[in-house]
């Protein structure tokens, strides 16, 4: 299953569409070094959409921060949380991990999930995310984040959650 | 089980019973857009006691942090621990996700924990927390976190902790 | 299994060999109260090496952030990966919880992992790890962060993962 997030940043005009903005300034270490923003805190609330197109049927939000930490080039890490609240479910999935810049697709992991992604619990709505990773993509390619599926996928077939 | 976690934000004038204060300002997207305080970070040392009265027993600190998140109307997203030292136990829950502000009850992933609460090991510090989820609650009713239990109940009767 | 951590603070002249840096200023509250730098946060891109000498043989790199969340005295909270591309393996373990200042050796949760780490997938790599906790160190040896292997021990001897 492949979702499209949007992630629109603050450009000082742009109040209506921005879904991100950045909470701090690039560090010293950064101005110092070189251009690759070492340090600086993003916060976001990004819509997430079946299609590319930032038109189509809306999935999800992702709401959380990222921050660059490499002082050599540009490398993030960031933590989010899906929020669905759409035919795809309803409740949160929780990411944490490192975004590796220099590699086309990532992973991340699921530290956890609520409602119908709390584990076991709607077996039907985990199943509908089951076909595969879920795939986060930019809709320019430029980035696919693979969602693994620790807590998509039930680890038992017997119930834990009661 | 239910306790209740007592955020006192820093006014400028309140240094001896403070527990939380602003890490950055509000980014500009939020200046421009509204007084949602996207992007503003807040640090936390919370007390957490057994009673709605600040005075109650203590039973754990809440160390973490949240920011805003959200453009059109206030919500957040945290990270923080439960770090236990009392009757309750002894060690650490970690928490994250989505602060959905619209929800009177919003439900928390357990990411990980330490101590009393790593897995299955000392069950009976488990078992006291495990009548049902445990209830995170500001004393003003204002705010209730169900902390899902996944790591607080041992997902096996095997240990795998050894 | 031992590793050491090497997380050198810039501080305004050492951008060469610099790998953390303030991303913010301590909050008002701790420059009122004391000097223990409360609310203020640092991210890091710190080297991970197999011997407590920087020059001996690198393991993994610590990309992640801390913040600093007690007014009374020094304590932290921190969420960060460790990012494998060694002999020890490849791929991602990631990590977050209260870094109790006060306590020699602190445990802090494995919030998941991907690659060699991702659950039971290449459980020879998973083995490498196993023959206790993971340690990281610091070669001055001022701190202790025990990593609890909860998904570096796979849970199950059955796949869960395909």
């Amino acid at each position: 299953m492949t979702m499209y997030y949007h992630d629109i940043l603050y450009d000082g005009a742009n109040t209506a569409n921005a879904t991100a903005a950045a909470a701090t300034q690039p560090t010293l270490l950064s101005r110092s070094a070189s251009v690759t923003y070492f340090g600086q805190i993003m916060v976001f609330d990004d819509l997430v959409t079946a299609g590319p197109a930032l038109s189509s049927e809306p999935v999800a939000r992702a709401q959380g921060f990222y921050f660059y930490d490499r002082k050599e080039a540009p490398n993030a890490w960031f933590s989010f949380s899906l929020v669905f609240n759409s035919t795809a479910g309803r409740g949160t999935l929780n990411l944490m991990g490192a975004d590796l810049m220099v590699e086309k697709t990532r992973d991340i992991s699921v530290g956890g999930g609520t409602g119908d992604f709390f584990m076991a619990r709607r077996r039907h709505a985990a199943d509908r995310l089951r076909g595969g990773p879920l795939l986060l993509q930019a809709p320019d390619g430029h980035q696919a984040l693979r969602v693994l599926r620790r807590l998509i996928r039930p680890y038992s077939t017997t119930s834990h959650t009661s």
